[in-house]
């Protein structure tokens, strides 16, 4: 039986917020010690991850000076040499520190606007100088309780702004980075600047640079508006705009869970797993989930080794799934593949299509055998085919 | 004191469906007779409707011949001359029949596609010929309960050819229409493609004609994956894609209530119908709504009323809202209006903004006084002021 | 391998309606033609259910004779002593007709309330004859969609009211029937009465003869309200009150979707399972699904048999957890079991309690690794142990 | 016009951690500075405020030693007796610590169990000897994120447990107070046991002394649900289950808001208030909000004065909604009386109802006229009758 033991190809990437939270919420106290990034490090490629990513807080506390910086960036690219692991992402935290109380790029205050990009710019060139591919932008503070207190169209046009200046920057410095929008319906804030993969995805056409911005979809984040995850994220994929994604696991609608992959909607992780890989997505698959906080540091690190466990194991069953002659069958039946084909032939004009007539009564009974079908990818699900 | 009577200034529309809905839902069997589409245009006119809008098979039965299809139409055409009611939007119904059971556009059958397209096509002649600005497309079938019945790539490469092709048509026959996308997240299938106005509106800049697409959000299919219209509506227009807007009322996350406009989220309502008076929207104020199976035909037309009374009182409220000296006041404590100034000012460059710093005690201290904000709101909203 | 091929003993029972569902719903025509009750019953018993239940309307079409209504029940008691199989549960359509647009028990109109209460009387006698033991009542149309129009503390005297009404006539007849009250949040009423199987269990105390009602919980409808099923059936099994279940399918909170059982949320449905099984419920398990409408007949059959394929698939998953040793340990480490030793030992006294003291250091680092074990649940669940 | 200025007599009452409240949550850091208690009763008082109450921790930081705390305590009494203010409602933190990290009453380590029943204890003492009347128990730690590490029953056992032991203290201290359960559905764990009132009510039979314990719903806690929080109230007030209440604001399914009284739904606010004027509710009007983290103090005492602001205004329209005699001839058209009048007549048997017949045709005509009464509720709600 497969052990489902991670290697680097399988690039599964960690936040160090993520296995380095330390559980504190609006109902409680920090319930774990603070974990040495270094150690985090060193856990990770244990455990055979590809890499690892951070916000800039992350490595560097907020307020440190130069040369604490310097060597705390030092430390932990010494930890990066020695283990051999990537980082492939990169972000900000524009949300932790009062000022952002109401937002970074599109707060009210003008001078925290410029604090906000000012901090992204540090943090793009430790981002560039540790090889990093995508930046990653939640905005989770821009948004609002009341819709009396922003200018909607004007919060856009400063999100635009925003964009639009560090697209400049990198394409100035020569930075092989991209971006990656990360939306979010609400939670810290009552309602959130683009809060679903579509929202993203339509702003991202009226930037200057849209070939260097695309999202980074967060399991939880599109199924807390109840949207299913696997649709948004094929939406995407057609935009050609799955530049990252955050893989965790939440039940329903309700607060922002970040519970490991594989620990909420089983059967939506089941599809989202056949999406990546037969979809043409090639870049890390990245956790960023919160160890629940009755875990103790060895709960943490079994929840880190779930998430990526659960990966392989849809993996393989996705696999199954797609080369299991029966399910092709079913496929067909339910007529899949013909949704590929063109409505109007090659050739056809609107008079071939306006002459036809449909026969209603006899189409009207035709079946899909969608059932069917769904069944067969949950007969693999649980492993009983 | 205001009667709040509307007139046809006002821009009120109805859909024939909506006063006529009879009450049929999965529980309920029809609770109405059948509403004569004259005597509805008729009742719309003494209410004070500015116009009406409808399906092709609320007009023309399907299945009718061509005799009975011409007298309809020249009935209902009679009785718009009589009363000077306007048709300024037409849709069509690709959901009621059975052949619709996997959708129209996007239906896994071709010759379903074709016919969807067909009948659209056939439908979009008659539009032009009331003198329709808008084309609303509910691709409310079109979707799945099983990931595994659909290729969602192939669904939105589909779904993009079918409005490819009816755009060359429209421009081709050189009607004035134009196409507006009505998105909806669930219901009747358990995803449905394009679910937020996000969604469509990213969709929108893959067509051949982008310009010639926007959308039709509704109040509550919004509200329905937990989204907030105002910001949804507000990014349509910031898009300049707000063609057309579907007002009717939704109490959360649940079942497609089309309550009548005014009796959902009315916080939202209110600040709704500010961004539409204030934010450029020119389009008529339409109502999809289903009046309660709850009421006869006495209550259908209450409800009716309610819907533009609604629309009026809150209008007359926003505009106070928006005069107050005190919400100025109020609105520049919140720095509001500092969101419309450019976060780099001209002819400052990056290094002047990187060379800056914020004092970041300081300003964490800062609030934002949107509460004293808000509560201005609510009291307009409540009439206290 | 398995084959999950039901029999009788597994006591897999279907309402007439649910594979007899013809597909309307708000949005949609039928799509399937009129199942005759004695063929449901025949295909039911050909697949290894155990029984089959109905709302009278199902059975007899409301306004039948008397003499119609006799060969009716007569030819369908033919159909269940040919094939054996039993009606251990029966209910009322109190929602479908239009003189329940306000509700049954509770409509506002006192002779629909008269009316409701001698419908079910009726067949209350009809239940008793076929030797049902539970008699359903699912209030779906008592519910509102303004708080004005209902006074709520008489709608739950007038439920009261029928409900006692309803137990006395049990008893004065001597049947051997019991009462289950179905809950749902919302749909077709905007708000439901009784919105959620706690509101039901408290309702239930009030009432002349408590022990003669319990609840017949269905799992999408506490799911719709965002709710945990199995906690909310492990609430019901506690206070005795667990007289009947609802299997199907819902995929988060949105319409009623009612999923074939096990289409829905996989994780929870293994962990229903696994209650059912270990809990000591010993009553039917009753599909109330309907397969969606992209079906025919043949998906309809695919949908019943994949109900019951699915809750044996996971009785044997949850089985295999329950015997797993690493599993015992796990919950063990999660200190499963000590939360069934009282809090107080036998003869301590408060004295003895509040004489203690907490490390609230060490015991604050304690950490309870419900990750491990949920991942083992999964492992069982995803058949890769 | 009315200035809506509270009085003692209004009976609004604060939580200390609400003005207190300093924004912390999963995403940010604190952005206010911690409020004295002693301050805080006087600005409540001046505010116009008839009470404040308290968690054990606010007033005596956890690990203070005895004089500490009776030096906190006779300071914060000082303030009370100087002011006038009462302390109606006493309450527990059983959440923050990392020792509840698995619940207080029921968590799996016995050892938490009985520290959070001794806890529980001194605090009742101090509640007792502050006057209260109510003591809320908030279990929302007392949950899980996966069923596999609970034992549901035995977690419902200890809860039992845990009550019963509370309620003999208090008979045989012969304390005045009630307890008075508050449900939650999720946050901070991810299903909470007793996710709402009905769940709670019904556990509330299974105690010793059942008369001893009721319920505090709370307006967010049941819309997190998507429950109407008008009719839950309103069951628990039929159940004479109502001991106290929290007042605050919530915008539909999402993370706990706890935005202000009435900046939330509206229209629920209107009718909560309605039945709480006219439905017998004689306890304090409890203010369980958190101030948005983008408020500074100035912010924060806005927020508190909108609190009870919006309340008063609402009970004002509430009271000419019932005086108006439009309304009342509406609620007549609607049959809201009819409702009160028992189904079966006095001296009326089963004979007398099922002799009757009823005219399905007509009676199924009938509309009930609650669009125009939700319509004149909504005029009284926005001023403008």
């Amino acid at each position: 039986m497969n052990d489902y033991q991670p290697v680097r190809e399988d690039k599964f990437t960690f936040g160090l917020w993520t296995v380095g939270w330390r559980g504190v919420n609006t109902f409680g106290e920090p319930v774990r010690p603070v974990l040495d990034s270094v150690e985090a490090v060193r856990r990770l490629s244990d455990l055979g991850a590809y890499g690892v990513t951070f916000h800039d807080d992350d490595l560097v506390p907020p307020g440190s000076d130069d040369d604490t910086r310097r060597q705390l960036v030092k430390r932990f690219r010494g930890a990066l040499e020695d283990t051999g692991l990537a980082v492939p992402m990169v972000t900000t935290n524009l949300f932790s520190h009062p000022v952002f109380r109401d937002g970074g790029f599109t707060s009210n205050s003008r001078d925290v606007r410029r604090y906000a990009i000012r901090k992204v710019l540090r943090n793009i060139d430790l981002a560039a100088e540790m090889g990093a591919q995508t930046y990653v932008c939640w905005n989770g503070q821009d948004g609002a309780e009341t819709e009396a207190g922003k200018n909607d169209r004007a919060q856009l046009d400063r999100l635009r702004e925003a964009f639009n200046i560090l697209s400049a920057y990198v394409r100035e410095q020569g930075y092989g980075l991209r971006f990656a929008l990360e939306p979010k319906p609400n939670e810290p804030r009552g309602d959130v600047l683009l809060p679903t993969v579509g929202h993203a995805l339509a702003f991202i056409n009226e930037l200057d640079h849209p070939e260097m911005v695309g999202v980074n979809p967060e399991v939880g984040h599109e199924q807390m508006a109840g949207l299913n995850f696997a649709h948004g994220v094929a939406q995407a994929l057609w935009h050609g705009k799955l530049y990252h994604i955050d893989l965790n696991g939440q039940r329903g609608v309700k607060y922002d869970q970040d519970l490991r992959f594989g620990a909420g909607d089983l059967k939506e992780a089941f599809f989202l797993v056949d999406l990546l890989e037969n979809g043409g997505y090639t870049g890390p698959r990245h956790f960023d989930f919160k160890p629940p906080r009755t875990e103790d540091m060895q709960g943490v690190w079994a929840s880190a080794e779930g998430c990526m466990r659960n990966y392989l194991i849809l993996r393989e069953k996705a696999r199954a799934f797609r080369a299991d002659p029966e399910v092709k069958a079913a496929m067909e039946a339910s007529r899949v593949g013909e949704l590929s084909v063109p409505t109007l032939g090659e050739g056809e004009s609107l008079a071939d299509l306006r002459g036809e007539q449909l026969d209603l009564e006899s189409v009207g009974e035709r079946g899909y055998h969608f059932e069917r079908l769904d069944q067969l990818a949950l007969d693999h699900l649980m492993g009983v085919r």
